[in-house]
């Protein structure tokens, strides 16, 4: 939860001038999002407001934390482009000068599409489904996207994130947590496969990333780790947000299945990248388990952010690396 | 800004059902209130939805904090009674068994209408005759509201924040502050008027709980304080509210014209209520500056909830009570 910048309502309307999307209705600070402010705006859209049926929906974002603005361009081209194509994700609204992000008081602020839809918290299996082929029809559609960034969470991050923490550290956590790291990072550095297929990925698709309606994806959100990566590493990531229950303790084969199914019902995996699979599921584990102890050791107690706690994927890790659950990934 | 609650979407979809309101179509959490956790609604509404244009909204609010239960039944059936009247305040959607508050979790929770409006930070001689004008309005509509509740900020409250703070508390703030409280409190005490006329005031008219588009007030909001005291401390309040700029270092005599000529457009004050406002403007400024100091010392650094400073309106208290400004109210 976050709105980190207050901007009055003068200000606001004349931000919200800059782009073709008629005048200022309304403007709420909303509680989303870790390291940005987020605004739900409404304004008079293109067509006139009659001050009670909705007008045009917009989510303004200010970039406060984390974020390259190097990056923005990325981000925002690669809103479009999915759209274009047919993938339920916000358009980005260029402003009047067709700029993608502008400035307001040093930091950078760009306006998306509003789109409707909840973020579910305990999964169906057709809603498993639903984000599986979304996942796959967003690899699909990005195939021909211009722009590449690199993983900033990737092997070398989560090692930086392992000795930035230390064993002390980690063990403060959770002894089953210093114990995993330091068994399961030398053999992941060491395994990391580089041939296989790569794509645009969002290597962030969690429920809370995902607007649903019933069984229907109505957006895909919040692209702000997306990068150029093995595409199947997007699948385990998924794999690791969807398909667990009771916080990292009960692993959902129903679940699992049904995105897996759902992914391969546009885009069929090759053998090699289900034989990775499971290897880069406990990539994944190892990727939120450290940033979130990373940020539980750095994260005050108090502080706006709710920490999150690190041991949810050090058990998904600890599932994932036991052979006894290598049928997982068929 | 304040979510305190989590609601899931599958909770939240079960929680809106029973409204006559439709389907749940969205539910973001909004940064609006400090004792409330706030979520801007949207549904199918009664006619259909088709994925794209704006369905009903709706505010749905779950008191945490302060709200005495007992109090819920006045605060909502008098938003229906002013929005029968034609105030622009949001209406109760009451639930399929015509309840105004249900209960969730074992908090209260209500549901009521979205209004279309920003709330300003630089307030217009429009804006503020404009205001006025909607209070009187309110008043006169509340006429015959058959609802009371006691003022819970009113003289003995202030004395007791005041014990509370202490002079040491008062002083670590500012001994300005503290010198200001030991001279007004016995004065305001002693000529505290009882015999003006009695009205539902809301008591915390300030721009953040008036939404404006353009110089048209579209909704009075957040009537928690709303009681019945004095019609023209609410006036009182109003004009503290709204006529000093720069952190209440600066008074605005044309928005205090502008305030006062809007209101007297629809309800003239009488003698002895205009006689009584340079002593009630004095209260009202009391009356913020003793919560904010007390808020102030008793809110821990980092907390959630931004300290608000309470030498804004010991300022104003200052300038109510300097008898070079006793022409202010005519």
């Amino acid at each position: 939860m976050a709105v980190y910048t207050h901007i009055g309502a003068e200000a606001m309307a004349a931000l919200i001038a800059v782009y073709e999307v008629g005048d200022l209705v309304s403007a709420k600070g909303i509680a989303e999002g870790v390291s940005n402010s987020n605004w739900l705006i409404e304004t008079t859209g293109a067509r006139g407001f009659d001050g009670k049926a909705g007008g045009a929906r917009f989510i303004l974002t200010m970039y406060e934390l984390r974020i390259e603005i190097g990056d923005l361009p990325y981000f925002l081209s690669l809103l479009d482009h999915l759209a274009a194509h047919d993938c339920p994700v916000p358009r980005t609204i260029h402003d009047r000068d067709g700029r993608l992000f502008r400035r307001h008081d040093g930091k950078a602020i760009a306006l998306i599409e509003f789109l409707p839809g909840v973020s579910v918290s305990e999964p169906t299996v057709g809603q498993a489904r639903a984000v599986g082929a979304a996942l796959a029809r967003m690899h699909l559609a990005a195939a021909d996207f211009s722009g590449t960034r690199a993983n900033a969470m990737g092997v070398p991050e989560w090692q930086r994130l392992a000795g930035a923490c230390g064993q002390d550290g980690l063990r403060s956590i959770d002894p089953l947590l210093a114990a995993l790291v330091a068994r399961e990072m030398p053999v992941l550095a060491d395994r990391w496969p580089d041939d296989l297929p790569r794509s645009v990925i969002h290597a962030d698709l969690f429920p809370d990333n995902v607007l649903m309606l019933g069984e229907r994806v109505t957006g895909l959100i919040d692209f702000y780790f997306a990068c150029n990566d093995l595409t199947v590493y997007d699948v385990a990531v998924t794999h690791a947000a969807w398909c667990f229950a009771d916080e990292g303790r009960r692993f959902r084969p129903d679940l699992s299945a049904a995105l897996l199914a759902g992914y391969e019902s546009l885009r069929p995996l090759s053998a090699r990248e289900r034989a990775a699979l499971p290897l880069l599921a406990r990539g994944a584990a190892m990727r939120f388990a450290l940033s979130r102890a990373y940020d539980w050791l750095n994260t005050p107690p108090g502080a706006l952010v709710t920490r999150k706690d690190p041991m949810v994927f050090a058990r998904q890790l600890a599932f994932y690396a036991d052979p006894a659950n290598a049928s997982v990934f068929g």
